[in-house]
């Protein structure tokens, strides 16, 4: 392990789902700044306004401190999904931010429909992913390079981390810091927040339900 | 219920805890801007930066869209805790915020350390009400005229709801939309943000292992 801090870029965008953000977001602050140094970007620096539910609305407002053209090399990426997604999959500055940097960050992890803008950039292609199941086909319909999981809680492959829907990223963040700073650490963050850590990846609680949803509304 | 949206003031200050916010307000927003409008609010309308973990680090900053002075009488108040409450248990401003919009909210609700300002600012004399375990003398210090609960998730008395730590705000937040709106909306809110909700009030894993570590690190 470096003995410098892990630098975190974690993307903003108009429409970001907030719990997409913060959750992770909260349990990478729990390790502390001396471990992992929170940085928040987007296309440019100052406010980003969060997604309201599915309605496009928009609500609490988020400062960016870096935009992405004066952004360092981040060792690690967090890309939240949120209603917001759809306008950024056709997004050039978006998809270019998420390819340039991951060439050089250990980590890559989105949350819900962050999975898509990944997919969009190409670069889960020849990877193992998963998505929020309620929407899987925003993600699906990105690239069929990409071995896409229908049940999981989040999915790891090589420098990948993706996650199902908003609170399935806290599970992920734990597991992600349980590989870098062991276990003990990352129970410690689950104890310090009081959440109750899924800690099995393939447990996949909501998948179930959101078909049948999905079959109840003709949507599949 | 009201045709009109319920106002709800979500209350921040330098160092609150990210998740204490950001958990109730995305499930909030689920519920939809035409059921509840989520107004964001400081000492100082502009940017709040969160806590990082307990070291009184300042991590991403959130706009205030409204300040003290100028903000409306909501319906509902949120108050986040997070390393910076000790310091406004000493902020007139904030006690006095907090009093002001209390006569006339209908529901004044909490995360963590936030019951200790409601505390410090006498709201909670003759109620029951719960914080944070881990540093629940915090709270408990602020006022003896209150029934504090040391093993609950959260606590409802009267217009008062009060959480433990952090994503135990997830489960307060649940329960107060089953309460004005119904368990549907409750159970779908759980379930679009693909959240296992607590549903038992008085059920407290945090409690016993917390009350062990404090123990254990001579606390008390």
């Amino acid at each position: 392990m470096s003995t410098q801090a892990l630098q975190l870029g974690a993307v903003l965008y108009p429409g970001f789902e907030m719990l997409d953000y913060f959750g992770p977001l909260e349990l990478f602050s729990v390790v502390g700044s001396s471990q992992i140094e929170i940085h928040t970007v987007a296309e440019q620096s100052g406010p980003v306004g969060a997604a309201i539910g599915s309605e496009g609305a928009i609500g609490p407002k988020v400062i960016a401190d870096y935009s992405f053209a004066d952004a360092p090399a981040f060792d690690m990426l967090l890309v939240p999904g949120g209603s917001g997604t759809l306008t950024e999959l056709e997004n050039p500055a978006m998809l270019d931010f998420l390819q340039s940097q991951s060439k050089t960050a250990q980590w890559v992890t989105s949350v819900c429909t962050g999975s898509a803008l990944l997919a969009k950039a190409g670069l889960l292609d020849g990877h193992r992913a998963t998505s929020n199941k309620q929407v899987f086909a925003i993600a699906t319909m990105q690239s069929d390079k990409v071995e896409w999981v229908e049940a999981a809680r989040w999915v790891e492959d090589g420098k990948f981390f993706t996650s199902s829907g908003v609170s399935a990223g806290m599970d992920m963040s734990l597991a992600i810091i349980e590989k870098l700073f062991g276990s003990e650490t990352a129970e410690m963050a689950a104890s310090y927040t009081e959440y109750t850590w899924h800690r099995d990846a393939n447990s996949d609680p909501f998948a179930a339900e959101l078909n049948v949803l999905a079959k109840q509304l003709g949507m599949v």
